[in-house]
């Protein structure tokens, strides 16, 4: 049987992330079958050769919050960063009901019959809860999971968004590593996910429905400023009329915008997951928008912005863990933002007074 | 002679903040005549009389960076928090050259003539370097600052934007206790600041010149879609028709745009400040955002969240500051940037090492 990346994914997820699954049907099946932790170099061996279950496991180990898995791990990111090829991160998003999986169904096999290999990795801290990630709906995704040339792995499920955020980040290295040169990075359009995934992406794909009604609820404000391109989707039968109207206005609202520091002209294109209508000018346009900016010299600049960006960010996140997981803060804060809440207390005093309690717990040596 | 906020502003600034200015041309004038600090009881009272002159030495002590400075401010703002009016806080932002300083001149005294107090702050941490801050430039502001019914007061000029943006907050707090029921707080229309000042005011003004070409430069993409309110300026001789035509296209840009939490939606206006042409418009609409917002309930929610956000906001920046301050990590950063930027080094690796630096020196007594 043909070992995708999908199906990896699932098998390697228990034995190293989580506790012994023991299903009364299966008695300790999954148990006997542990997946041992291979060495730092056969993961980067396997990575480089591309093999898809040794790069689920080496992303299992990203994903992972045992110590010693995270250490291997950035062992293996570390020279795996190396190898990373230069490659098309889009970022897509959009409003509930514009048929993500769909569009990256169809779209995702038009890119791999064009000889790419393709990695589909997700950003949405709320799929454990919510279980709305499209990814966590493979069936809806046959094609593309079948597809030797694609790698789908979904979201990592649990954890905040920074961390969530990281741990797809550094799979992006890792599946580039492994020679994929197109990466998908999608995300559910609510909340602050898009950000985080914009701030992984070279180009930000934006999937709206026509009619600007109700459709637009769910989705955040400023997610269509941050856009490289709009696609409107669902451009067949009776509402190919509708979806083409929808371009036109998109199109006018985005002139209105100021400009991008790519110096890209963000425009609207209507496609059909049913017909194809629209899919190759949507990769038309990602090729136009990579050969302006690898030209222009922006390209490369984002990437190393981005580095940065995310060197900081992770400084913070666990900045900002140390505190929040430290006993004596998780006993105060509830009391605390209540009285902020009720306006009793200012943020600021508030915050001076948790810090206090937190910088008691422990001292510096210089 | 009339006191207002600016010019004690001016006057209690050193002393307080500052080391003694020793002017060549003053001698020891200004050393000798050091503003004494009053005590808590004094400052609250001063603050609930309306009194500029205490008022502005207060946001000096919130503005200082000397610790008992700070605490003096901080049970200061703990007490006015509790006469804190039902103001209106108008954020307001605008390309360069819309003419925010004209604007807030006509605008502001159009406010105080209908018997309003107005106060006039600002978040823009560059003005140290650009001395770009508008209310920098009180000559464009002379009715404004002559008026006892206003109170401006320049951005505090040094520090992070987090940090600048926290002074800011509380300083509303204060000018609300004062009796101030108009806040403004603008911000030049470049970085992250806008973000800082939607994140503490009820209502958001953008301002923007007729044309959507190259006065758009410099405006941060986002802000449009965070607005109530876009007012089109130098809406009068040769631009009116450009105004009124930029106004149609904003009005249908913002319709695309996904619905706002608050219900409202948001428009577009022409306005001059030299006709005074759509002022009144302007005020109006406000007066119906907070009637609809006061009514709906979204007015206190977004109050106390932002509240919650602020003391979230101050940890963080707390914890930040902790960390980039320390000499061990001072002296490491930029090595480790510079590693992750030649793509030597994961972001994730570089920043994991910088805190392992940070750890060893202080340890946890719990």
């Amino acid at each position: 049987m043909q070992e995708n990346g999908f199906e990896s994914a699932l098998k390697v997820n228990e034995g190293v992330d989580q506790p012994p699954v023991v299903n009364p049907y299966l008695g300790n099946f999954y148990k006997k079958n542990r997946t041992r932790l291979l060495t730092e170099e056969e993961y980067v061996n396997g990575i480089k050769a591309g093999n898809t279950t040794i790069l689920s496991q080496a992303i299992t180990l990203v994903e992972s919050s045992l110590p010693e898995h995270r250490e291997l791990a950035q062992k293996i990111i570390s020279r795996c960063i190396h190898f990373a090829t230069d490659s098309m991160r889009i970022g897509i998003t959009g409003v509930p009901g514009a048929g993500k999986s769909t569009f990256i169904e169809a779209f995702g096999s038009l890119i791999t019959n064009k000889g790419h290999k393709l990695a589909v990795l997700a950003i949405d801290p709320s799929s454990e809860k919510s279980k709305g990630s499209i990814l966590g709906d493979k069936t809806r995704m046959e094609t593309l999971c079948n597809d030797p040339n694609a790698f789908i792995r979904p979201s990592p499920s649990s954890g905040s968004l920074g961390g969530v955020a990281r741990k797809t980040r550094e799979s992006i290295i890792l599946c580039e590593a492994a020679g994929y040169d197109v990466i998908f990075i999608e995300t559910v359009g609510v909340g602050q996910s898009e950000t985080a995934v914009h701030s992984m992406s070279d180009f930000f794909l934006l999937l709206m429905l026509a009619g600007a009604g109700d459709e637009l609820q769910g989705i955040k404000r400023g997610i269509m400023e941050m856009s490289d391109l709009i696609a409107i989707t669902k451009s067949d039968g009776n509402n190919r009329e509708k979806a083409t109207l929808a371009r036109a206005l998109y199109k006018n609202a985005l002139h209105l915008f100021p400009p991008t520091d790519s110096g890209w002209e963000p425009t609207a294109v209507t496609t059909s997951s049913v017909t194809r209508e629209g899919l190759e000018d949507v990769l038309e346009i990602i090729h136009k928008y990579f050969e302006l900016t690898r030209a222009n010299g922006y390209y490369l600049n984002k990437r190393r912005e981005q580095s940065r960006y995310w060197m900081y960010e992770t400084i913070q996140e666990d900045l900002r863990n140390r505190f929040y997981e430290n006993e004596v803060v998780k006993s105060n804060l509830g009391h605390y933002e209540n009285m902020v809440l009720e306006g009793k207390l200012s943020s600021f005093a508030a915050a001076g007074e948790l810090i206090e309690k937190y910088n008691s717990t422990h001292k510096h040596n210089i």
